[in-house]
């Protein structure tokens, strides 16, 4: 094993398959340079794919299976390709020491279920969390968590979410202080489930912990930029995401179908273009790119499937610095302050 | 009371005041005809309204009174206010059969709680459910619903919501069946709560209902338009719809930025203007205005706090609609077909 820092790559998932893999990694070590790389997949596809990267060649190391896991695959078929798939071994690198960080563009269930099983849940942790970034009106993201692992949560564990989430907000732009909101259909104290009142109460009573719990947000203020994480139980989280997804489409849908409706606005379109491109680019979900699984013994990082090279890298580079400050022992620090307390749901 | 239909107007909700109430229910009276009305509020300002809709004032009758629910009211609140206030003589007028529906621009909770408890659920309906038509890449507007009133909801609450926006979908679009679906985080079978499980079950097994059940759905989806409507607890609508609202502004925000970052796009911002009035207009909530409290013994319409002239006459036009192809009756109908059955949830 290597002194430096190493990550695997999952170099066989995603639509796009190993060169897009190796591209965005290559991308990604420019900025962080003193990281090594396990490629994980086929190796002919792979040194292939290497020979346009000799500066990446030479920070990696190849773990050669031609196993796959596939987009269909359940996640109780992909547990049995846990041994030797690339998905699979790329895990198991983390969990064996081999790797400090796995980045996977595969099948999200599969790799949740893996991850689950072989890094376990880090002490103090009693569900792990899928948490991702969504752009806002200004210049940083917002983390939001969870995004469909855990279909019904208490309010224990949406605290623990609020935690891991305040930890991973600090280290992406070293905030001191991240603003924490739940998310909740109003903003006053007795609106939604029990399970967010609780929660709430334990956040607002808990002032040690590293954020700045300011109570509820109604789902038409993610994207503002006034709250660094939003956190919420994975029903609700994957309900909000894809409702987000599907109304920015849908706006943009509507938007070409005007710009195409008429000559006259082609030509505006066409004027406008660098406008436009500016607005592409800010919705570009590689621009984004990187959802983690918090709360595991180890950093797992999933790469949009269609991403593109400088998604892959934007994944990458998520994976190094949750490495480089130690995440997992972040959030550990800010358990401790409050497992003194009890968070007790009626 | 008089033979033709009348519609109890509360004109003293919403932000815009008497005049925009009036002035719609005048420009709604021009597709209804046959539609008397109550004028509920402060006579002489309805009185001075009326001055420039003689059209209007021939067919109305003013039920005076200056005491109003305000947007601050709590629902607890807004009850005490049932027997006077603009909002509660509109509900009770529908109660006494001197009005077939009631159509109100203010506090939503409020005029919920209050034709909840003078109205009361309609036989075989546990829970009325909060139902609005949201924009799609169609011609034709999708009816969603809960969205509020109902935080959590057991299986048996949304076959019902689903008979319930069936029969709304079937009158505003003339569908013999519409196409419903249920809101999940995945269109498998095993996906989301057992509630959504059950639900799925039951519709899947009663092909009888004036409906084509076609499972689940994401909520990225929503907005595509091949569905028709789409049916979730309060909690999960509450979070799609707000979230569809906030991304659908998030993105015309950044496209008003991005088209005003150089003269360049400015001007060719200016000369595509028609395509993003286009765009504005089928974004417009006014076109779409009019969410129903569906399940209760009568037609309760929620017009838009804000919502312009225009909106407020959709709002009333929905109404109208309402009564005169007999929601509850269709309910009713599709109720008879599924209280043979059992809906069951372990």
């Amino acid at each position: 094993m290597t002194t430096s820092p190493r990550i695997a790559i999952d170099a066989m998932g995603g639509d796009e398959g190993v060169r897009v893999m190796v591209a965005g990694a290559a991308l990604a070590r420019h900025r962080h340079e003193s990281f090594k790389f396990l490629l994980v997949g086929d190796e002919v596809q792979i040194k292939a794919a290497l020979e346009n990267h000799p500066n990446l060649r030479a920070a990696s190391e190849i773990l050669h299976t031609t196993e796959v896991v596939t987009g269909d695959d359940k996640p109780s078929q992909a547990l049995r390709k846990s041994r030797g798939s690339s998905m699979g071994l790329a895990i198991n690198a983390v969990k064996s020491g081999d790797a400090a960080a796995a980045v996977s563009a595969g099948n999200t269930g599969a790799l949740m279920a893996m991850a689950k099983v072989a890094l376990r849940t880090m002490p103090g942790i009693d569900r792990p969390a899928l948490a991702a970034l969504l752009p806002t009106l200004t210049d940083t993201d917002v983390v939001m968590l969870d995004l469909g692992a855990n279909t019904e949560c208490d309010a224990r564990n949406l605290v623990q979410f609020a935690v891991m989430g305040a930890a991973y907000s600090r280290i992406l732009y070293n905030w001191e202080k991240p603003r924490v909101r739940l998310l909740n259909i109003g903003t006053e104290e007795m609106k939604g489930t029990d399970s967010l009142r609780f929660a709430a109460q334990h956040l607002r009573d808990s002032p040690e912990l590293h954020m700045a719990f300011q109570g509820f947000i109604e789902a038409d203020k993610i994207n503002r930029g006034d709250c660094d994480v939003v956190v919420c139980d994975g029903f609700s989280g994957n309900i909000a995401l894809k409702s987000i997804e599907g109304a920015a489409r849908f706006v943009t849908d509507l938007l070409r179908r005007a710009f195409t409706s008429s000559i006259r606005s082609k030509f505006g379109f066409l004027v406008s273009r660098p406008a436009t491109e500016l607005l592409k680019h800010h919705l570009d979900p590689n621009n984004h790119n990187g959802a983690v699984f918090l709360g595991l013994n180890g950093v797992i990082v999933k790469s949009h499937g269609s991403a593109s090279i400088e998604g892959v890298a934007n994944a990458v580079k998520v994976a190094a610095r949750l490495v480089e400050d130690d995440i997992t022992k972040r959030i550990a620090q800010d358990l401790e302050q409050i497992s003194a307390k009890e968070v007790i749901e009626e």
